[in-house]
């Protein structure tokens, strides 16, 4: 069998370097997949960045979509939701695996589950190298949630859904009923996109995006957004009346900002505050007065993943999702594509990992 | 007929003074109420105080039980479950009443709805003079939700019903499930005696109640809390990995210690913070990261007030809410009464409105 390339993270400031890994016998449960196409998210730039310590060395990338190459012998070939399983199905599976008989995995939260292993985030060892997304193959364990994804979805838009759509998926559904409501997003990035388009098939209102952003706000509205606010600076004033603020950007004024937007018994969701920053300011007697819920969110179950593929089969074509990737690299070019992905900021640059053998 | 007496406060520092109002012919939809009991609770200190403004002149006092004098003509004679109604019988009612079709009621929160009315809150005029605890007499308005209360329950235990347990009932309510979780209950005044008990009741695995005020700790104990954290400085630890944490205080320091206390997956639930206060400093990253919900609560819903009479006509006698006002005094004593409570601060002290004619 062929050997498996990878591009091994060491460390910030250094330029990951290509390695060779055999390809290891499957343990029970696992399937092995080619990876086809994985988009760089932003926590893979604050790793490269070093604004985010992961254990190194270590092979990035966790928004993968690939093709099943072989799977254990006892593995039952069907998907989480029972459907079957083939040689050369493109699938795309959970960032993280865990016991689904933890506490957490009951309480639906498998993410945070006991056992936790996440895919582009874990130490590369001789026994365990093959789990991230820069690279060739990727050996799905057993506690990932795999699902079929159909040929006709592009790979860039398909190798998004597990990262990005999932994860709005469970901040939509933390939101509980989004129908006929008015939505704010704060923060144009590929998950306000993405939010706006789901709150947008889910029967929203009206969709605010605000952002510093003009050029991803002029996006957001090809995405669904009714509305762009442009916060140029704090006289910018934030529609009121609010039902649903998302806060996708992790910026403390845009969580303060939004809070004040609510309408009485409007509800909050965080999901970007995913680095460290100040500390938000919150004025307890509104919260309590206007009835005001906050949910933090962190990654996403599998309900949100389900409804994630769900999602893009349904709307791929619906929003510009094809626009998504800006840039496409092949795997030996992921340095040149980690800096074109800091020094531009595009929605997300893509790794094509069959360009080389095209 | 009789006339009314009720105790009308003017504004800080003027001591309430008696007057005599004529009862009123009764409009559609209302009903007339002996006022037996009413309790002074903390708001009606703030307001005592200067800490709070409401138009003047009024009649303060929120937590009442009552007895009906007289229905108006339409009136069906049922409560707000439907049941029979008589004269004669003890009531208690929601401290406010609101458009039932409005689109707050209709959204579960009618003490936000539409033409929103307070009892104990409202200015005294020549035609409306009736709707405060400190007087003889209350007329109930359409739109209260009204419900029978049992004469077996002692009148200081039915008077806070309509305030202390149906607040409290709508925090276990956004709480979810209490059931097998671990509490933590900061601010030990008598919101978090009715939620330790309440927690108890609904079956919590383990209460722990957390206060500035030894004695009121020891208190809590006898109302289901299992363990007692007193805060003499910032040396004390509170507990970890609590999975609901009700502030009941409206302290800044009480919210932000008892955000770290949570679980992943736990759930902050505030109603103390109705006054001003410093700003609560959130960590933003790990409420995310932890998967963190915070509800505000003002006021209750209807749901919650039945839920707050059923608790108390099953629980009563379980745990000591006998002991909940340390002192009576008549309608007259008003002004004392209000002295006693600033000075003792205890639970709760109660006006005895049919103390005179005893």
């Amino acid at each position: 069998m062929n050997k498996a390339k990878l591009m091994v993270f060491e460390g910030y400031g250094q330029a990951m370097s290509l390695q060779e890994q055999n390809i290891p016998e499957l343990k029970s449960g696992e399937i092995l997949v080619k990876n086809l196409y994985t988009s760089i998210c932003g926590s893979d730039l604050h790793t490269y960045c070093g604004l985010r310590q992961e254990k190194v060395p270590t092979v990035l990338g966790h928004e993968i979509v690939g093709e099943i190459l072989a799977f254990s012998n006892d593995h039952p070939q069907t998907d989480h939701l029972g459907n079957q399983l083939s040689l050369g199905d493109h699938v795309s599976w959970s960032i993280f695996s865990s016991d689904p008989d933890s506490v957490m995995s009951k309480a639906g939260m498998p993410q945070k589950g006991t056992g936790l292993f996440k895919y582009g985030h874990a130490q590369v060892t001789e026994d365990d190298a093959l789990h991230g997304g820069l690279s060739t193959h990727c050996v799905l364990k057993p506690g990932t949630a795999i699902l079929g994804i159909s040929k006709e979805i592009p790979l860039p838009v398909a190798a998004i859904i597990n990262c990005a759509v999932a994860t709005v998926a469970g901040a939509v559904r933390l939101a509980g009923e989004v129908k006929e409501k008015t939505i704010l997003i704060t923060g144009a990035g590929l998950l306000g996109m993405v939010c706006a388009a789901m709150c947008k098939d889910a029967g929203a209102k009206f969709i605010h995006v605000a952002d510093i952003n003009a050029e991803r706000l002029e996006q957001a509205l090809d995405f669904g957004a009714n509305e762009s606010h442009l916060l140029l600076d704090t006289s910018v004033k934030l529609p009121e009346g609010i039902d649903v603020a998302f806060d996708m950007s992790g910026s403390a004024d845009a969580m303060e900002n939004s809070l004040n937007t609510l309408a009485i018994g409007g509800t909050a969701v965080w999901i970007g505050a995913v680095f460290n920053t100040r500390k938000v300011q919150l004025d307890a007697e509104s919260i309590v007065r206007r009835l005001v819920t906050i949910k933090g969110l962190h990654n996403y179950n599998f309900e949100d993943f389900v409804y994630a593929v769900e999602f893009i089969h349904k709307n791929h074509q619906v929003f510009p999702f094809e626009k998504v990737v800006s840039k496409e690299f092949s795997l030996l070019e992921t340095n040149a594509a980690f800096e074109y992905a800091v020094k531009h900021k595009p929605l997300r640059v893509g790794i094509h990992l069959n360009q080389e053998s095209k």
